[in-house]
């Protein structure tokens, strides 16, 4: 489908344009949709946010939580209930005004989340304590009229996602789901060989309506930061508007605590900007749709051969529960070659006349380019090397973020800095805002979640007292 | 979450109320959402599709078909060169005129089905004949201005569905993957436990931009029918407007041949409909999510020794890869019998102290409300009481669309007729809608597909020369 010429863009020249390149001719996305901002999410991104979802999914039913579907539209009332108790999403929607040809009564919202329409059906459904805790996700699209310019899968105005939305009936439980949904998604990121910053976002980017809201900032080779993963603590601020209550073990109305969290298809456009290299994306083995490509290398009179050598490694490998595939089309074992690489498959294995005489085949491992013979017999051997893979990807990326999170005392060591900044703040949202101004565009994203640390030294920005020790970069 | 007071109305006296009592008190749909005609999706009615989604899922990968993710909005041209072609959708859709607060310039169609942006996007990625066949699916929610009145699943605003859209070099070829199609959903219906009746639909009721649709109408208990899956032979009627072409082997412009198909959410419906009983759903084992509900029957003092029971029980069921919930609730034996008979689950196991003493479960089977001690050692007989099961409910269905099936020669033998007339059609427009109009809303709803029936009488609305045997019924 796309032409495959190779990627012309070296990260270090114009890592911008080398993911816009890599996205679009690996087949992840495809940003010439008729509508701006509207990409079109093209079959091997896909398949890779199918693996990043069918892991997750799999973790929270483990943990109770159960999926449902709630509709697409959120009419106008439910929104301005929202809006009157915080600012919400209002701003961001897209408006349905006509059906059929015909005004509507009344505006229907596309949902930029479905906070509002779920906790509806919440105060319908919860009666008693023995209801709670309710754990519902949704897996579906949201759309959001982002102006800030698009970005495929890091900025667009559709994306897919799951959002998960708890109600409990103390604090505690709630706090402790915060906790339990923030592990299922470091097991989320350690599958897709990324280690996250895990942060308390400040007030000023707290999520609306939240008490706190934990989010994973994940590191890309640019030293910028992409928000991954985030998890709010609702407290009470939905369920007092919306009127969720229950009645306790004493016979006594309470309100619910609340939970949401969610996981969207930027993850699958992170997984390039972080893995990747100048020959395209690099993906960790647990989430590649395929592990190993096969490319029959053809021989005029060794067709049979060779054929029966691809199917044989295929079934034996398969065997091993390893995703294969062979690539049989009507191209040059090159362009195949730079097919996969493109895409990211893990190993690439050739059979040639060659191979198949001496009983071996040729592995090459896409993250170095080292190729060695495996012999037929011992194909097992393909299975560690992906499970060694997956391992170093995450080492490596570990060893990243330690490498690039540097202490600093002074706004000059932020500026132009590369990765994150661990500096020390008074707390004051002044600061905060200078601080981002002063240093062009550099954010506070947060103090370390699950971990009290202490100033080292006087805020960063006014040399006031500081308050608490926080993390700062640029994001995306 | 529902009261559970279990099913109020009968099948006999009020067919469509028991079949809104039985979806709702069975946590498959809630209709009292905020906006009408928009359903909410409740856990259990989600995992059943879930379970039809993945089996169907992977059936169409074997055969080559990737998933994909295509904008949920359409631009007002897209839809207006539909329009110049063939009457499309365009009267069905909801449109958005605004964003973040402002008007749009050009107005947004919410996606009622996605033909012409995926189309669209073809026409970028098609150039060769390597390039075919093109053969891409999506999971993902529709919606539709639909002003007949709701039902839950089976006639709603928006509903979820995969809609695939293939394309091909040749007519055949396009032809063959309706033949493919067909036969996928076919082993899908028989997971389901449906016999449906394959037809071929009247030009009245084609897809609009299609040469011809094979459809599965499945018959209710009430004698009516739902359309299931349908198959779209879409020739080159997009292909041409939409300026899909390809170079062929010779070097010549080609216009693609294509076929489009799908399957709804509303099979969850017709699941209730077809297999339901007064107490309320039944679910065939291979589409329910639960296989075998386990209920403890608490006796004071013996908890531990009951609960260590369950656990074994499930526990070795599930090493047979069975689906085996515990309900360990603080809820009464017959509140929870109730529960899960209404759900469907086709096999309960109760465990209490009189069962263990014995070194036995009692196992009730849903379907017929047979009852019986099972050895504990002896727990394989439950896997293969299911099978047995889901083989009965198929028997069944084919029976009952075998004995629903009659000969029809005159008119009034179809007024008031339950199932389908099987009658001869001379395949006059006009005959096809006076046939409607006297019989108070029965219609031609197509010929079978893939045999051809010889007539075996004249028209039964003209009397002149028929041309086919074709089947009526009243629908859904």
């Amino acid at each position: 489908m796309a032409e495959e010429l190779g990627v012309q863009t070296k990260r270090s020249e114009n890592f911008s344009d080398w993911y816009l390149e890599v996205v679009r001719k690996g087949d992840f996305i495809d940003q010439r949709s008729p509508i701006k901002g509207f990409d079109v999410i093209t079959p091997w991104g896909y398949a890779v946010w199918e693996k990043i979802q069918q892991h997750f999914d799999s973790l929270i039913k483990q943990g109770g939580v159960v999926n449902a579907y709630f509709p697409l539209f959120i009419p106008e009332n439910l929104i301005k209930k929202e809006e009157e108790h915080f600012a919400g999403f209002k701003a961001e929607t897209f408006a349905v005004t006509e059906a059929g040809g015909e005004k509507l009564e009344e505006r229907l919202f596309v949902r930029p989340t479905s906070e509002t329409i779920m906790y509806y059906m919440y105060a319908l459904w919860i009666r008693s304590h023995k209801d709670l805790p309710l754990r519902i996700n949704q897996w579906n699209n949201v759309v959001r009229f982002d102006t800030k310019g698009t970005k495929p899968f890091i900025r667009g105005r559709e994306f897919l996602w799951q959002e998960a939305h708890t109600a409990h009936a103390t604090q505690q439980e709630a706090d402790e789901q915060v906790k339990q949904a923030v592990e299922t998604y470091e097991q989320s990121m350690e599958k897709q060989a990324i280690e996250p910053l895990l942060l308390v976002r400040p007030k000023s980017d707290t999520f609306a309506g939240a008490n706190y809201s934990v989010v994973m900032d994940c590191l890309t080779q640019d030293g910028k930061v992409v928000q991954g993963p985030g998890t709010h603590m609702l407290g009470q601020n939905f369920s007092k508007p919306f009127n969720i209550t229950f009645l306790d073990e004493k016979g006594q109305q309470q309100h619910v605590w609340q939970t949401s969290w969610g996981m969207t298809t930027r993850m699958i456009g992170l997984n390039v900007m972080q893995h990747g290299d100048d020959k395209g994306a690099v993906l960790p083995p647990e989430i590649a749709p395929i592990q190993v490509a096969i490319v029959p290398i053809m021989f005029t009179g060794k067709e049979d051969e060779i054929k029966k050598a691809c199917e044989s490694v295929k079934e034996n490998l398969e065997k091993l529960k390893l995703r294969v595939h062979v690539d049989y089309r009507d191209y040059s074992p090159g362009f195949k070659f730079n097919h996969w690489e493109l895409r990211g498959v893990p190993v690439r294995v050739e059979i040639g006349p060659k191979d198949v005489e001496a009983g071996v085949v040729t592995v090459v491992k896409r993250v170095d380019g080292v190729k060695k013979p495996i012999e037929m017999a011992k194909l097992r051997e393909i299975r560690k090397m992906l499970k060694q893979i997956q391992k170093e990807m995450l080492k490596k990326s570990k060893k990243f973020l330690r490498d690039n999170t540097q202490d600093a005392r002074e706004l000059e060591k932020i500026k132009n800095s590369f990765g994150f900044s661990r500096a020390n703040w008074c707390g004051s949202a002044e600061c905060e805002k200078n601080l981002k101004a002063e240093t062009g565009g550099y954010e506070i994203r947060g103090t370390l979640y699950g971990k009290k640390e202490k100033p080292f030294g006087p805020c960063i920005q006014c040399g006031k007292k500081a308050e608490q020790v926080v993390y700062i970069a640029k994001a995306y």
